[in-house]
């Protein structure tokens, strides 16, 4: 009961600042996408590829939130990109104000800022960090039942990618379950199936982000 | 800052209230083990192979904490077992009130309570709820690399049981690498090796178990 009485306050006052920081990327008008997805669902590997497609066309960012060190951080600067890091320490998802305090090293303007969200499915969904939407990331071998579990992330995700596709022989994830379970919680949900490790289905994903971006344009 | 400030007094408050929870279950000399897991990382499924393997010899209640709903409960009481469903809603973790709400609900004694966390690595390893230790559950799919980017789990964790050994083949999941990084964090953690789908690994889990049990009588 005191956590509740607390987190409203804190939800309000974040939600203000992640309009403060949504004015900041709208000023270069930057595609600023959330993405959020278990401990190793992929969140990284999908990032890679997306950055791979589209670095020779368009100027990316990459934010990274871990709760310790830069290993995700170390493994995308090898594409020469752009990256920031982000060590939210005890905290289990970014907030706006976290994302708030990273603005200043941002010293050009980006097309695409990706921000991979701490490995959770839970507590990140609840913040606004200034994203345009939330990119949603559920791997076949968690099961698809998880949009039913975790309801709230895959309500407000505009994109869901269910990753790993490749090892669906082996596992007993049912795509169109999971594809019911995600439009139960989202009718509007943009779903794709991907795998980051072959790529894939990446096309599909690709070509959305594309007539994204040159909506910006 | 403004969480940071509010979060210890909670947790004090919290430990207090484990404690409490401990004295009820040390009345029966019940075992009480926190199993905390990512979503999808097979916490439900390890469960119900321990749950057929013990109930014959042990009496079992399972407490799954779910932020909604209660599959999982009713995947279990198809076992035949006592089970109690708590229901996180905004919260991310069980704690120790959560638990001691359902305190009531236990009127008969328990060799060994299993309680199955909301699935998700971070905030779950910060509050004690009255558990014996914490069981981690890392799943093949996650990577090898989660134990150092979810530090404080691994390290509070006395068992940590890697499931999903069945898709080793498909995988880039170095097992000798993943248990360096469990032991980085945590020399003395005792490590299982196991894929609930296939029943693989679980005599050492079981043969465990017993012991642990066989002290308490």
């Amino acid at each position: 009961m005191k956590k509740i009485s607390i987190l409203k306050p804190v939800l309000v006052s974040n939600q203000e600042r992640a309009k403060e920081n949504r004015k900041f990327f709208d000023k270069t008008n930057s595609l600023v996408l959330n993405i959020i997805g278990s401990p190793g669902s992929g969140k990284t590997s999908v990032i890679e590829r997306v950055v791979k497609d589209l670095k020779s066309s368009y100027q990316i960012l990459v934010i990274e939130g871990d709760i310790k060190g830069s290993i995700d951080s170390e493994r995308l600067s090898k594409l020469k990109i752009d990256t920031i890091q982000i060590n939210t320490l005890t905290e289990c998802h970014l907030d706006a104000f976290m994302t708030a305090q990273v603005l200043p090293q941002i010293k050009k303007p980006y097309d695409l800022v990706l921000v991979e969200n701490v490995g959770n499915l839970v507590c990140p969904a609840e913040f606004e960090i200034g994203e345009d939407y939330k990119v949603a990331i559920l791997s076949t071998p968690e099961g698809d039942d998880k949009p039913l579990k975790y309801p709230l992330l895959f309500h407000l995700a505009r994109v869901v990618i269910i990753n790993k596709v490749d090892l669906l022989p082996y596992l007993d994830f049912n795509i169109k379950r999971a594809r019911e379970n995600i439009k139960g919680k989202n009718p509007k949900a943009i779903i794709f199936e991907v795998s980051a490790s072959t790529g894939e289905g990446f096309e599909g994903l690709i070509d959305f982000l594309k007539k994204e971006l040159t909506k910006r344009k």
